[in-house]
């Protein structure tokens, strides 16, 4: 008999009809002989209504109030859960974040779970009930209701793994697991049996949105047995992403591929090659509230450098105009140039620690499609290149290609 | 400076505009000086919403969930009215009703309050705070969810104004007080400048639905002064609910005529006028759970008598079905007739405890129309009548009028 969490989010019970169809998925799953915690998000469409009204009445939402109105939208669909599974025959209880206690800091809209009262839930666990708990919401010391951020459902779920030493954390999301790239880009694109917790995050920040970047960490900080499966196939084991390198097959070299067209870059050229530079360029950059990614200086020539960077490409102008009210006059720099037709393409996978060659394998296919890059960047298990992005589809195939994630490992 | 708990209903909060309307009629009192304390229902429609959302699910919803997904729409109103009072700059806090706490037993749907904590409350007011609380809801000992019933924000408003010992809990309400009769019918009606609780719950009681009943009763169980008000109306003192006689005026006899034609009639014919015929009427009435309002049974003539009652109009025709098949040949009775086209006409008011004479000239008022009285049931301070239907405005015009209520006070 194991302990799962399981997290179904707003699209699997977006519905009264998913509603019931989830219970009939969970209650075979604890005829099975399971002990169950039950995370869920609200109905898909209700968090957005909840946020409309809010700003209806208040163009900036007070915080405190705000964590008020939309932690409604979880407290509905527990209540509506437990009813279908009461329905099924199936003794459950469902808790809001506070009454369970999902203890958090006081960080309205964005908090930060401290600590979880498993105590609860073990007593309703050991009476053979299942427990379905609202995710995405919490409770501060002073008992305000607070929420953890969007999708902080998948947060909830492995917090309470993490609490309850679960065996496993199963995500079910739209897709059936994590691919070694967008199927839709490449048809050859294989389900993976397993990632890394590293490579899962640098996935997730690459732009496969299949689960919460914070959720990774803490499922990483708490070794928690976090697996992504689909909501609607009922068979399908999905990928389990793992806390220990040494699982992995020794010659996955490289688990997958992403790729990202929501960035620009931004190239100041000659700046004076000296101490502060980067600060001068970036801080104000900082200071208007624009994330940068991608940061590159090349070595000077004749005391002059260049340096790029990349935004959002929906800060690309405001960044620009950062620069030249802000910083060209000021530093003294040659030009600003700026293209926002640009995309990120990166490959990741531990194995790239141990193996040398990659980069250069990944240089020469690229060079052999005939594909310019104009930045690279890379960390211990991720090599990222922008190129044009016209060329981006192309680039995913031949790299997908020449790494063989199309053949069965 | 007075401290005050106003209540708005759902109607009063039904859209984001009338909620920034509420809080400016709440902002406006504040500016006078005055402590708050608003309890606020639904927005109107939420309710029904949440019910059929749950109904969809579980067609007879699990007490504990239904009060989980139905608290909801309460918690949305006092976060959006919040955020209507801090966009007006008035400094106002939410609490749902586990968090202020009201602590109820554990009859879910129907939760009674046992005790509420006002000392958050006060350390709010203490800092200027308005405090803005959910009605209808509340927490049991085990920190579950429960619900007060329909209507139960008017229970939660007199609740909090007992605990805070309030100078006065105000009661926003679609009409602007309690009026003599219904102004549709008689449209010399006036609105009452007082009514003493116990003419109020016989007027709730009798059909004029402005307040829940148990909250009247509550009110007089704590002595909070309650007053009925429009929320849609700026000017107007509304109806001051008493609960010390003394403080009416002297020739008041009545204080209104309430109706109410949802009623029908049942007469158990020639039946053995023995001990133990009531209950082996009533009990299987009673078991089938059919409320019975009016009773009566007149004094036999050689050994048999007849027996007649009033059920609501819904549960007629179940009445029917079950004195003929469980009631009347047990009982041997000669004969079931029933009649669901009357009504019930009552004259209210606390002056007929010292005043003889006020049943023998409502008996004439009705004779000199021609209208017959099929039944009368009489109380301290109430008369009503059952009467065929199409004599019932008729019936309170002409009462309304050989009273006096048509003339001020």
């Amino acid at each position: 008999m194991a302990l799962i969490v399981q997290k179904f989010g707003g699209t699997s019970v977006g519905t009264t009809e998913r509603i019931k169809a989830v219970a009939g998925r969970i209650a075979a799953f604890k005829a099975a002989g399971h002990q169950l915690v039950v995370v869920v998000s609200a109905m898909s469409g209700e968090t957005n209504r909840l946020i409309a009204l809010a700003k209806e009445v208040q163009t900036e939402p007070d915080p405190r109030e705000f964590d008020v109105v939309v932690s409604t939208g979880e407290q509905v669909a527990i209540g509506l859960l437990c009813m279908a599974l009461l329905e099924r025959g199936v003794k459950a209880r469902s808790y809001t974040g506070g009454q369970v206690s999902i203890l958090t800091d006081s960080s309205h809209t964005k908090a930060r779970i401290r600590k979880i009262d498993e105590e609860r839930m073990r007593a309703d666990l050991a009476e053979g009930r299942l427990v379905v708990v609202a995710g995405f919401q919490g409770v501060d010391a002073e008992g305000n209701v607070t929420t953890l951020g969007r999708g902080g459902s998948d947060t909830t779920a492995v917090a309470l793994a993490a609490a309850l030493k679960a065996d496993e954390c199963q995500i079910y999301t739209d897709v059936d697991g994590v691919y070694t790239t967008d199927p839709r880009i490449v048809p050859e694109a294989r389900r993976l049996k397993s990632v890394t917790f590293e490579e899962m995050l640098e996935m997730a920040s690459l732009g496969s949105k299949i689960l919460q970047i914070r959720s990774v960490e803490f499922a990483g900080k708490y070794k928690v047995r976090l697996r992504v499966l689909s909501s609607f196939q009922e068979q399908g084991e999905g990928t389990l992403i793992t806390f220990e390198e040494d699982t992995k097959m020794e010659d996955a070299l490289i688990s997958g591929i992403a790729f990202n067209r929501d960035e620009a870059k931004i190239t100041v050229m000659g700046v004076p090659d000296r101490p502060g530079i980067a600060y001068a360029i970036l801080g104000p950059i900082g200071d208007a509230n624009i994330d940068v990614d991608m940061i590159i200086q090349n070595a000077g020539v004749d005391g002059l450098t260049d340096l790029s960077f990349t935004v959002h490409r929906n800060e690309y102008q405001k960044a620009l105009d950062v620069l030249n009210l802000k910083v060209k006059d000021h530093i003294k720099a040659a030009d600003i140039r700026g293209d926002h037709k640009i995309c990120k393409v990166s490959m990741v996978g531990v194995g790239m620690r141990t193996h040398a060659g990659i980069a250069s394998q990944m240089f020469r296919t690229l060079a052999e499609e005939g594909i310019n890059i104009q930045m690279i960047s890379t960390s211990e298990i991720k090599i990222s290149v922008v190129i044009d992005e016209k060329y981006m589809e192309l680039a995913v195939r031949a790299l997908h290609k020449a790494f063989g994630l199309d053949q069965p490992t």
